[in-house]
């Protein structure tokens, strides 16, 4: 058995960290990036691959297209706009694309059985908004046995940063001399980061943005 | 709610006899058959095609160009020959194609719940021979809790046939006046069924091809 790792990276700062920590403690890592029609993609997707190149990962970049075409959720190019606001049940909702840690860990357990890798790591984290149910700790205990019962190597699906707030996951960043400016965090596909959405506004509450300790350069 | 449900329709006898079992039970079938890349997926999915409009149910082929690209099987393109003889353990691993009931289950999964349908059906039974670890109960339990926690529609994965035998299911199409000549099982990809790749055993004896009951014409 392989003692190499595979990790979603998404070119988000939590993912992002989690390749900083993961290069740590295993063997290798595979960072695998799904372009899955989001409004961000193109942002997200490069950022993701010079992360995976900054901290030596092998970059494996996955297309679904399928998304795209048969989902619905403002996230993606065919759906309405990405509201603006903090989060909350009734706004972000629309942000939900069904499913999407589900069919992504999925994708990532039949890479690592195909490459006799055992370990696949995800960044879902405590601050994860109940807005998203398969963010939460229910659904990983439950993908993780549907790996482990599923496969030959018995892969098991961790969550390390499932009890870490997104603040906490900025102060493990630091202490791992992580920059936060090789993220991307904004829903809307702009150049620079919107700075009122609320992925934004979730971003520049963790990172201190009031306090001087945000990196990152807002539109607004 | 809607009352319909998906059903993985690969084309097989298995999912066949599901389609036309599911017909009578819900109010709206779509049947999502996956473009994977493997050798006989032209031959199957015309099937699966047919047979979906045959039994009224709405048709959708998703393409997942990435597992041929990065999984090795015999089952697929880019892999070596489909081994002849009966399945073994050591002869068929090589057509295990990684976790792929977990992936398609997921992406059928993420379907449902954009649609806000609450039942996913697949066909594996107790004939699914245990080279394939994604066809057990303990994995189809699994992944029926990722999706029920992972949804807001608590989608439910069901597998109604997973204490049938292949046989079992041949007899219960046949109370369903199933057609069982409009379905595909051989995994070599040709024109007619080989008649001696380990799929092929397998149908003829479930169809009782010995006792002149299997409608299928074979190459040998």
């Amino acid at each position: 058995m392989s003692d190499a790792a595979v990790i979603l990276l998404s070119g988000g700062m939590d993912s992002g960290v989690l390749l900083a920590w993961a290069g740590q403690r295993y063997g290798g890592i595979h960072a695998l990036s799904f372009d899955y029609g989001s409004k961000h993609a193109a942002k997200e997707l490069a950022m993701a691959e010079a992360l995976a190149k900054a901290y030596h990962a092998r970059f494996v970049k996955i297309e679904l297209p399928f998304m795209d075409a048969l989902f619905s959720s403002s996230l993606l190019k065919s759906g309405d706009a990405v509201p603006d606001g903090s989060y909350t049940e009734v706004s972000m909702v629309s942000t939900v694309v069904p499913f999407r840690n589900g069919i992504m860990l999925s994708i990532a357990v039949g890479y690592a059985e195909n490459l006799k890798i055992d370990t696949v790591l995800i960044a879902a984290h405590a601050g994860d908004h109940p807005v998203y149910p398969d963010c939460r700790r229910g659904f990983m205990d439950a993908m993780d046995q549907a790996a482990m019962l599923g496969t030959y190597a018995g892969v098991r699906v961790k969550a390390p940063f499932i009890d870490l707030s997104k603040e906490d996951i900025a102060t493990l960043g630091r202490s791992l001399d992580f920059d936060f400016a090789r993220t991307w965090s904004c829903y809307k596909g702009g150049q620079i980061h919107c700075g009122v959405c609320a992925t934004c506004i979730e971003r520049k509450a963790a990172l201190k943005f009031d306090q001087g300790l945000d990196p990152t350069r807002y539109r607004e």
